[in-house]
């Protein structure tokens, strides 16, 4: 049955709900509203579809009590720090009050939370910590390379440039014609959309890699997995990440994402962003000793750009991978995938 | 004051005790006693230096509660998973007992052990887990490159090549020299030696490279630190921490170590190492887009080699790692250090 979701995104939707916008566009969940009362209180009638396209229409409402049943609440939105906003409170309690999971990703814990805690125990919901990562991890065996599956992994000039959305769109197009294939998510708002998964940012670094091989390994039984990357390995803070999924899951392929017209680390700027080209081939030379993999296609997010300016930008973005490219939003992922097909 | 230390090494004592091993040979403690019991039962008598060359002479005695009066004891021998060995218990206890403190390195933390925090609250001894790193780390600002110091990096083609040895011998032969000098290490012996640093392979994926940085940064009044690296960038189970290294530390030079005749990753033997100057080149191209560096020496362990052939293993590493090379622990690492400074 397909569970009903509540998304809370405070002041934050769309923009600033990445999740919230990541389960309406990609998950199987049915949405019952978003909950964002700056924009409740502007407009009692506001729709999803008032605000973002190609999603299911769904209310805005101000404050969970006032949404529809509903099996689980998702906390969409990550202020900055992963804190919990206690202006929340009282909807998570209400969820919880009405026997509804609450699923969050936040550096703060729900579970760790005694009201919540004993809401969630006295009303038979669940509290879904995502950021947690499994207790019983350990460091990977190196097997990733001998299973019989196809592994497609998106890897990044840096953060933020369209790998969870890639891998996404190439996962569901791929499904779409027919083809075996299965997610698997690194993150949260991915493990949100998939209601599995672990984080591997979160994972001790020793056992980083062997959590991407178990993810790996329990999926193995499709045809293709769709590995969705993290930060970059010309990234001065988040590289280790990077490495530990690339040599975790030991993909067959790479699909590079770069934002068209970044030229420097997002929050990083005295770290200028190489051609991409010469990051693909790093990617390629990292992985060659553990498990070698090629770049067969590039995706660019060209979505601060006009028609004409995206077609230019792809164009010199083909000629620097090397490989098929296209924005897989504006263009669809067809062309990525008769690449990796 | 230097500190006098006791250390814990049952059934270990030197092969299968790496951290009592470092601390005889590196730490500024005063050792008072290594505990083997499997030793001390064959012979009363024996003395550390039965056992290693070049570090102090100290008695193995059978149980804690033998040893002269000492102001800690270090657990100096790690069994395979990293728990708690109850036999341990009664010396421990001793320990505590006796108002003194205790270091370990196991993943299994003695704070969470309700004796010993009790026994420890009791007779004013701490304990400290040296596995647990700083509740506080964050993500890395990308600065170690802008300190006015020079960061030497040992990084290795494998797990024990000599990366800790090489790293502290450097530091040493330095200091001797008169070279305002400072060790930063990664890893449990490394920090039991110092008395200082964090493991930064139990540090989350996404903070690893920020808890180098801090590190660094906390020894950058220094005009060099030799950097303890970690793991390899072939090894398909630890190579987020030592890219988290690398990045983290930004160092001006790398030192790469190898073990001579190792043809595979020890544990993963269907993984084979590269030529080790394709290793040391890997390292230079991942570190150039974060902060360019090169190799400036090889540090070759050939402890299983005769003189001969490790002259032979010395020359063909010379020529693949295009450097100065030596052994830094049969030749002294004089040559290393003349290739930094």
């Amino acid at each position: 049955m397909t569970r009903r979701v509540a998304l809370l995104a405070h002041e934050g939707f769309p923009d600033r709900a990445k999740t919230a916008v990541g389960v309406l566009r990609y998950a199987d969940d049915e949405p019952v509203a978003v909950v964002d009362r700056e924009i409740a209180e502007a407009d009692p009638d506001a729709r999803t579809t008032d605000y973002l396209d190609g999603v299911p229409d769904a209310p805005v409402v101000g404050r969970v009590a006032d949404c529809p049943d509903f099996d689980a609440l998702i906390i969409g939105v990550a202020p900055i720090g992963g804190g919990f906003n206690e202006s929340w409170r009282p909807d998570v309690r209400a969820a919880l009050e009405a026997g509804a999971d609450v699923v969050a990703g936040l550096h703060y814990f729900l579970n760790d939370d005694e009201e919540f805690a004993a809401l969630a125990a006295e009303h038979g919901g669940e509290l879904w910590d995502v950021r947690k990562p499994p207790d019983d991890l350990g460091v990977a065996e190196g097997v990733a390379r001998d299973l019989d599956t196809e592994v497609v992994l998106t890897v990044g000039t840096d953060c933020s440039t369209g790998k969870m959305t890639t891998t996404r769109e190439l996962y569901e197009a791929a499904v779409d014609r027919g083809v075996d294939a299965a997610f698997v998510p690194t993150g949260q708002t991915g493990i949100v959309i998939e209601d599995w998964g672990i984080p591997v940012d979160r994972v001790v670094s020793d056992f980083a890699a062997g959590a991407v091989e178990r993810m790996v390994r329990e999926r193995a039984d499709h045809d293709y997995l769709f590995v969705e990357g993290q930060g970059s390995i010309v990234h001065p803070a988040y590289s280790a990440v990077t490495t530990a999924i690339l040599h975790g899951a030991m993909p067959d392929a790479l699909v590079l994402c770069h934002e068209a017209g970044r030229e420097a680390i997002h929050g990083y700027e005295s770290f200028e962003i190489p051609n991409p080209g010469y990051v693909g081939g790093l990617y390629e030379s990292l992985a060659e000793p553990v498990a070698p993999t090629e770049v067969v296609a590039g995706a660019l997010n060209t979505k601060h750009l006009s028609d004409g300016d995206a077609t230019d930008a792809l164009d010199r973005y083909r000629s620097q991978v090397g490989a098929p490219v296209a924005d897989p939003v504006r263009d669809g992922p067809g062309a990525l995938l008769e690449a990796i097909l």
